[in-house]
């Protein structure tokens, strides 16, 4: 640019948990009229959820094949104490860490048969299938201070808005915002 | 599904703050291994920018077309107190409440010209466009609570990651979350 900058810019900006700014259409009726719904009193205090207060009440864990071939090419297989599924419908089922399942069906009758209280659901794909299935009961999202342009967006399509109740946030020293959320189940689009 | 949920289904993943879980091709050293950085210390006590702290200091706002007409279509023009800048290559110079300009070398030279110093940037191709060129200087964003599965993303395609400083941070009664961020110069991806 050849003027100099004597001005500040700045932003202000209404985004979707899923980092959208409109539908494609344009709409911005779900930022801008959204449902009365009774939100917790969000409290300094009230802080969301971190590893340290989510891993350890966790004992089963669901996860694809991507998220399970990154974990296994760690030195250390982090989840020794859990009860590991992966569904995937190619992965050979030869790591006696984990039970490989083909169908969201089988993960579900898996967990039951495991007594699963507090699961861990993880990689955007399955995130993704078990959201759209009602299956998620809590979600945090922790969102860091860069903007990456393009990449593997949060959850992917959804047949129907997802509602969220936010319970709790709180930001960290490194940058972070968290926020904990109730997810609603699924209801039709406004 | 035939099986009782017996269990509950949880999330706690990474994001970048323009939505996305991941690069294209999967890597996450952006969450994972981010730089030494200083970010404030975020207090309760210091929330981020709303429509109040925000708008009055405002004397300048640049939008591209749509967002443009979107006001425009407004029983009132918001914006009587303020310059208006509308950066498109086809609106018509017929509006004398704008300035139309054609380029953005052009809405600089304006800005210059108009002796701007906090200027509202608006509309998330302009953002964009402002962003890929240094010339954002805060960035508030507001999550909704809220999932919409697709739409248009927050700022689109960057040349370069953008860093960001947290400078505040606070959630409100309807389930928004809110932070503001310094943008950091752009630097080459990490």
């Amino acid at each position: 640019m050849n003027h100099p900058k004597t001005w500040t810019g700045r932003v202000l900006i209404g985004v979707s948990l899923d980092g959208f700014i409109a539908r494609s259409d344009g709409d911005i009726d779900w930022l801008t009229n959204p449902p009365r719904h009774p939100h917790q009193l969000v409290e300094s205090s009230r802080h969301a959820q971190s590893w340290a207060t989510f891993f350890p009440a966790i004992d089963h864990l669901v996860m694809g094949r991507g998220t399970y071939e990154k974990v296994a090419s760690f030195p250390e297989w982090p989840y020794a104490d859990k009860q590991v599924i992966v569904l995937s419908t190619t992965l050979p089922d030869d790591d006696e860490r984990v039970v490989v399942v083909r169908t969201l069906e089988r993960a579900c009758s898996a967990l039951v048969q495991g007594g699963a209280r507090q699961v861990y659901v993880d990689g955007g794909q399955v995130i993704g299938l078990f959201l759209r299935n009602g299956l998620i009961d809590e979600l945090t999202t922790s969102h860091a201070p860069v903007l990456i342009g393009s990449g593997l967006p949060l959850f992917g399509a959804l047949e129907h808005d997802i509602r969220l109740t936010l319970l709790a946030s709180h930001a960290t020293q490194d940058g972070m915002v968290h926020a904990t959320y109730r997810v609603e189940r699924p209801t039709p689009a406004l």
